[in-house]
């Protein structure tokens, strides 16, 4: 039986959610947020291999089971209102996003609009 | 008339407001996670210093208004889902948590309990 204390000190929303951002452990971008329940934060803590809640398909999603690319965590940290987690990670493949970039966060506002600035590394046809 | 279509593309809330993550620009430290609303995103944008909607409080949020830490905006970045911004800051003072750290995400998760392990900066009784 493992101690789950420390799950009881999130504060989660009303659906039982609390939002995750990845970071690459390594090189400090953000790749990705996404939504934990206590199951899958529970087992991310345990296995050291992030698993999600993904909200549009209402089931657990162990990051990358498709794709290979897994986030290997480093650290799971709380921040002061204890209702967001960081989790610092080692990214196989150094690809996060479903389009085949590194990071999600792949456009930046440039006068007025959204510009595509990181390059797709690998065509997602061939990842899924 | 400043053109809002960028704002128009984002993915908002049922209660209008989309998830913003605040990075240092220059250590890659995830330094918190607010709110924007449509308002708080287009100040940002148009000032380049962070403005976040306080759910609590139900109003525009200027960052480090009391405080002095202010966050100066280097780029803001929207993520696949147009539901998430990162924001690359300047952060005055270097303290963007109100207990007086560097970071909101000052605990880790360490043998199954959370470790406050980042140092008090300045006691937030000076600050506000």
């Amino acid at each position: 039986m493992t101690d789950s204390t420390f799950l009881d000190e999130i504060t989660w929303t009303s659906d039982g959610l609390v939002p995750a951002i990845a970071r690459d452990a390594k090189t400090g971008t953000v790749l990705m947020m996404a939504w934990m329940n206590r199951e899958s934060l529970s087992l991310t803590a345990q296995e050291n291999i992030a698993v999600y809640w993904s909200r549009s398909r209402g089931k657990l999603w162990r990051k990358g089971e498709t794709s290979g690319f897994t986030q290997h965590v480093k650290s799971i940290r709380l921040d002061c209102d204890a209702d967001v987690i960081v989790l610092d990670v080692e990214q196989m493949g150094g690809i996060a996003c479903h389009t085949g970039r590194e990071s999600c966060f792949y456009r930046e506002l440039q006068n007025g609009k959204w510009v595509a600035t990181d390059p797709v590394l690998k065509d997602p046809k061939e990842i899924y």
